[in-house]
């Protein structure tokens, strides 16, 4: 779906500017009779929210989602669901030195091209802020998943920030919201607080790999060829800000395979069709398997930093550009939850498109 | 757009499978008075068929492509265009052994699950066969682009054979029709040739990596947030078959620079703003800035190998399985044309889709 | 959805003219598993195909349809369903004296002022040939339909020719295949021929009122606000050529009504709630409440006749233009089975949103 | 489009119950630049607001429209328009006694099925209360037409209202605002006021029929096959609360007319071709022509009415209901400005989709 609209029948329609008076989205196509309350969203609101460490912006905004539609006692009514975060704590005159100049690696140049006009506060819209919205409505569908899959199970995490990766064999789940990078390798915590304190009294910024899991995905989701798992998730993680990249499984490294490592083979377990590997990421075909589907997507160091950068104002005029106001030093931690939530809305979009096509009746082994 | 139909303004629905008497596409929204025939689209569709060297599936199709409407006195009338391809070289009976078994690493499984019934023929509908059709609906979208903005470019190349890159310093664009693998390295294309050589007769495929240069994009491009030029391009590229990753710019590789050096500066030029350097891949907030536009994405070695491999089938019996019929042993060759016609549609989709929200007028520097 | 595509899950991509080689449609969302040969839509295509009677154009096709993808071994796959037809019995040079003259009252000089371009002959793709594609597609539907919710029965019919109408009170619906006008009463039906010869006669032409009725829909069909059951009835209706009106029960009457009359008062029944009236004509805030759904629409006469009329030409001279080639008197009379089809699709597209959105659950009563 | 947006490029997302916080709208695809304030769409929404005669709902709502998104500094950036107005009138008490009955004729019934669990004070989601979303998002496409098409004007009003009709000879433009029906007939007008001041008093509601014509429509506006401006404008009107049938130009009439008085013939006049008729009303083929582009629709009667009705309960138990609360007598009144918006959102929408196909060039006459 085009513009400012996300999903084919969960969709939610994202609207509002960093600096406006709020945000929020409109949330459609969600089954009747679902337990909601802004208590169900705001905790996940509350991951995603700037000032929780110094590790993040200074901005502070308490994020708090009122629902305004769509819910009636409790419980969605299948109407369309009005969600709606008010922006508190702008501060738009950090913004009057940037109002006519663009940032080099941000998308100012970009929106004055094609907009002509266009608000530069924050950001206006192509701030990251928008991604409230989309953590929001990630909720909403987090609540229906728990009702028609019980199981299904979302995990986002980082595994590199900068040129440091997580060590895979200190893996540790449990770890991932005690520290203020969603890593889930304690000791590569430790080392990031250190490597980003410095980047950040450097006037530097960093990119951050995130990796998203979602666990029990029942079989049969997707619909090739153009609504593929796959490519629903990659314009998924794509869409969100300062993404470059996005993969499935072996991703990248696939191409280094040959067909005789790539195989994941599969033998008969009690509860059916075990895989031995899980190099496709849980997805073949553009369809689920049952399997762990994995992504990751990069993210790109910020753009707005204290170092002089050269760069051109909308007067044709060669500059030396600083971006003061509060920045991400590293935009990446705060994408986990939005990695998390679109993993959510991508999910349940094609949950509720496969049981209008097949009823959710699957093909038989055995 | 879900299911078989890609873009949002000018979109392509496909059909057909591998052994069924023919495949197409209709292509919806391409504008009336553009010059067109059977002979404009055959050239792409040439360069993706198969048999034209022992490096792809020994399988003859000519791939004739019949325009059936839409077109009038040569030239497009504004209706819907049906291409058609007839399929003339099945022979099914090879596959006869995998009616009721699943592949590992294919999309048979998948199919199976989601569907219950499949045409197995040949890999049915989830055979790259269908990408005959969408490079025939690319071949209309670059007479379209050909006539709306006549510099614009499509450049795609492999860039990685299994664990064999390019040496870019070796980069020639004349050399990339001259290979049986769209290499624009003369010296490794013939590393290449002895390395798949001998990949194929161990029984065994390879992956690798495509990238695809669209030159002189109008600046403006893009629908953000949910029809980025970005996203869509990730959306496109992850629907070809066995594609696990894309990239636009610097991609992965951006997760491990600092904003420092991820900045693409900017300076005056004699034609307006002139980018220092390209991290971004073109694409800044989901929009194109004028700079080339840059997207790679990674396919995984071919599934159908001769190599046994451990697998199971519809009884929920162990097998192993050796795949016989015609394939590619690096299906990531034939994946070049399919890239390219991807970039084409997704760009002239954004051009018209840019036409109608803002005219075309751009936001003036200077 | 836009332009050649019709439906928002179980979807038709119409294509074709009427002088090119073929027309046709890809179906797209069908559900797998489901019966379909080219025998089971023949006999709806064979109550619309041209030739059949004295009223209907001379053209002679078989209007066979040839099913190329999408089944396999008898059953849908749940892939992309093409459906051909090839035609066979173009005239076009008949269509040499408008190929650049506008018929009053027909589509030449919208196409013409639109597109710039236009395939002329017969109408190309403006001719009510399309709607062949449509009761192809709707020959799907009804075989998706008959597996889904076996009861439910769809019955089109013509109520009013010219100025004279249908007798409620003869209503026999064994009559409707008996006469060529689809119409339900006998004595009607036999008033129509000699009203009709002397038309055509006459060198003139004529309008008509059907009416379609769907009986046993579920209750819960329709997503408000706008994929409303009555306004995707409107627009499947009014999108058959030359319709100029739709009804949905009382219609156009319902302004003259209190509501005091209005009112289809219920009282409860052996089965449930039960309806002493049925003015809403089975649906009430966008959405089936069990009720037989009735929609109407009118026909405009067909605009190509052998009077003369005052007309211009793509030069801009004015003509006296008299439309010879082959045009049926009253092409209200095949647009019965027309109407019938979008029916079909109408209530499965919304059989499967439901299905998506409440699982089909519905609200208990008692 | 489904559920709760429609348009294809120029879209509204609509949200909000009648008794709910707030109501409002998402509006996307706006074109950039476009001047843009609160002021300019409050008095479209002072035309339907409740309370302003004795013959609306005596709810008391100042409709007061908020931008919250997409405006900077007085013109729009081309982002999402985000439109609330704040409910402040809601009375809930007065629906208990409806909260588990179902009013004949009311949308309760359907909805109570669909979704089991409804919002049933004043309606909830299926209120007319939503169209204030629709009129203000009307507001915004008048603001962008006006900038594209200056001279083109959009005009509704009521003409007939139950069993009493305007008298054409007496239309007077200047008198449709007026009179507290927006009716062309100061006659006519009078006699209305007697007549529901009478079907008020015996808790009576009476249907009417509204007209809405917009002139200076560019030809070349509609996308044949399923998004002609005809079928587009039937399911805009269709969906509007009340409605029950949709006609373009002769309408309904059209069945009883011969080719040789439907022939809307033409001659050559000092601007290009003049129409000597507009039986069309504007729309051939799905594309217009130029012409008045002419639309009428049917609104049955309030449902809501004083007088009891049989009717039954969720308990499945038989009740004579009578309707309590704040309705209007003729709920068409304030469907006229409804209607406009309506015809003002098509109308840009397939603007826009004209511009991104053809470009706006038109075919040559002379």
């Amino acid at each position: 779906m085009s513009l400012n609209t996300f999903g084919h029948l969960f969709r939610m329609t994202t609207w509002g500017e960093s600096h406006g008076p709020a945000l929020g989205c409109t949330v459609d196509g969600c089954p009747p009779g679902v337990a909601l309350s802004e208590a169900d969203l705001q905790p996940w609101l509350d991951l995603r929210k700037p000032g929780t460490s110094k590790f993040t912006t200074q901005r502070r905004e308490a994020d708090a989602v009122k629902i305004l539609s769509g819910v009636f006692e409790g419980k969605t009514t299948g109407t369309s669901i009005q969600l709606m975060i008010e922006n508190t704590d702008q501060r738009s005159k950090d913004y009057g030195d940037i109002a006519k100049a663009f940032r080099p690696g941000h998308a100012d140049i970009a929106y004055h091209l094609k907009y002509g006009h266009r608000d530069y506060r924050g950001g206006g819209r192509s701030s990251a802020r928008e991604t409230a919205a989309r953590v929001a409505a990630g909720g909403v569908a987090r609540q229906v998943l728990a009702a028609l899959v019980p199981d299904l199970k979302i995990t986002g995490y980082m595994v590199q920030m900068g040129v440091k990766h997580i060590d895979r064999s200190r893996f540790d789940a449990g770890q991932i919201r005690e520290n203020p990078f969603f890593c889930p390798d304690a000791v590569a915590a430790g080392e990031w607080a250190d490597y980003l304190d410095e980047l950040r009294l450097a006037h530097n910024s960093v990119g951050a790999v995130i990796e998203v899991v979602a666990e029990q995905v029942p079989a049969g989701l997707g619909a090739p060829l153009y609504g593929k798992l796959d490519s629903d998730l990659a314009s998924a993680m794509m869409s969100i800000n300062a993404v470059k990249a996005v993969e499935i499984g072996e991703g990248m490294a696939s191409a280094a395979l040959t067909g005789v490592e790539n195989a994941d083979e599969m033998r008969m377990g009690p509860d059916g069709v075990e895989f031995l590997s899980n190099h496709a990421g849980g997805i073949l075909g553009g369809i689920s398997t049952g399997q762990p589907v994995v992504c990751r997507f990069a993210v790109k160091p910020t753009s707005s930093i204290l170092t002089p950068r050269q760069a051109v104002n909308a007067a044709g005029e060669e500059i030396d550009l600083i971006t003061k106001g509060r920045h991400d030093p590293c935009v990446g931690i705060r994408a986990v939850p939005v990695g998390e939530a679109m993993m959510a809305l991508v999910l349940l979009d094609h949950l509720l498109l496969d049981r209008a096509q097949t009823g959710g009746v699957r093909g038989r082994i055995g």
